[in-house]
């Protein structure tokens, strides 16, 4: 664990990102959240960016606008990705790296294969890219959300991570059951799980007659293991993934050698 | 290793998708490839999508057309990301899953921290989520492409594939460098180096005085040695990553659990 150094006293600095928009209510929680424990700065996209992993903008010019609430400034809106937020965040708004990075609290959990569509946890992985320590939240339901409980686990968190660092190349996805505390059974420690979207691409007719094609479906429990997150979340538990940006699969280097491809 | 079925003496049918488009000519030399052992479906976005990395389309419909070269029909053209290509693909067009997909051949490597960036990566991910074996083939140059070799390589691949199967839940992520056959110096089986681009961000000013900004960078070689593929790849050898959908950092389990986040 490589703990990062905050200078003895100095608060830290904290840039607060997400894939659900700057009108989000999880971004306000959360930035709400860290500016209890440090200095934030929130630069997020300008409109919902769901489901948009670590996608960048290449070939548009990205626009970069200040945003009020109540009449105070309160962060930076961007017109790309939740990657690019961080990218330009990084380069052109923040004076020097921020101590950690944040994103969410997103609406709907980022379990098992959503690890890969989420652009909450794109942010973060790019955070981390770009050598800040960096973490993901998500609120496991996708309606009645009630922020309360994991805007305060989220900066336990912080706190925690800011002080003891975080494992090189690696983010922690975090999902939070969508209840109040009194009901959450505690924190698993958890891998990405088995769970899968059910695909469920609906087919419709235009007013002129042509096919259009929407993505829709559900995400199918296919885990029954405290190890997983998806399981874990359904239990009722905090659920934290350390999510690595090395995608290798190690384990089979040795079996393709064998493959003796070079004859 | 699971190894496809594809029945005895039927000839496998073979999904081809990039993230370039439907006009890429690295597209039409991997259909023209693969046609050679296979029957070939091509679905691909109906414009440039590099840098899309496993993005989805949510709440925008998708448009599919019916795309034809030198007057005959050669494949269908998705309005969405690589990944969307892959969806409607399984659950629209192909009557069943497909044998094999192939990604590319991309224009540009694909290595190190591309490995999330890529679209090309996207599509073969998308396809093993969906429970189908998955290449992604990339040729390591921006300018005077020469497709002939890695064509030729990808189709030696793809037939290994068909026979031998993959390891569970991983796609080959192939880089090949830009050389005619005889100064390729072999095959290095690789994993996900540590380069990273070096962030260049642009800031104009549009004709009204405003500023924009434009992603750019390059990728600086952070690597010597020839398990990477970054590397590898400079040193004139095809770099084959085995590259998983799971992205949990499974060593870094058991030090967070030390963590007593549950106090």
């Amino acid at each position: 664990m490589e703990a990062q150094n905050t200078g003895s006293g100095k608060k830290p600095h904290i840039l607060v990102c997400n894939d659900d928009g700057i009108d989000a209510e999880g971004l306000h929680v959360l930035a709400a959240s860290m500016r209890k424990i440090g200095t934030v700065t929130v630069v997020a996209p300008s409109e919902p960016r769901s489901g948009m992993a670590h996608a960048m903008t290449l070939g548009v010019p990205i626009r970069i606008n200040k945003q009020t609430k109540n009449n105070r400034f309160f962060g930076y809106s961007v017109s790309g990705t939740p990657v690019d937020c961080i990218k330009v965040a990084l380069n052109h708004i923040l004076p020097e790296k921020p101590d950690l990075i944040v994103s969410g609290i997103n609406y709907g959990s980022n379990t098992a294969t959503n690890t890969l569509y989420s652009g909450t946890l794109g942010a973060a992985l790019e955070g981390v890219i770009q050598y800040v320590p960096s973490l993901a939240f998500s609120l496991a339901t996708y309606k009645d959300a009630d922020f309360t409980y994991a805007g305060k686990f989220a900066r336990k968190l912080a706190r925690k991570v800011l002080r003891e660092g975080l494992p090189p190349d690696t983010i922690l996805s975090v999902n939070i059951p969508n209840l109040p505390e009194s009901a959450v059974r505690g924190v698993a420690i958890t891998a990405q799980g088995k769970s899968r979207w059910a695909e469920n691409t609906i087919e419709r007719e235009d007013m002129y007659g042509n096919p259009y094609y929407w993505l829709s479906g559900e995400l199918q429990l296919l885990d029954n293991e405290m190890l997983y997150d998806e399981y874990a979340v359904k239990q009722h538990y905090v659920a934290i993934t350390p999510v690595s940006i090395d995608m290798t699969n190690h384990s089979a280097l040795k079996a393709l050698r064998r493959w003796k491809l070079n004859r």
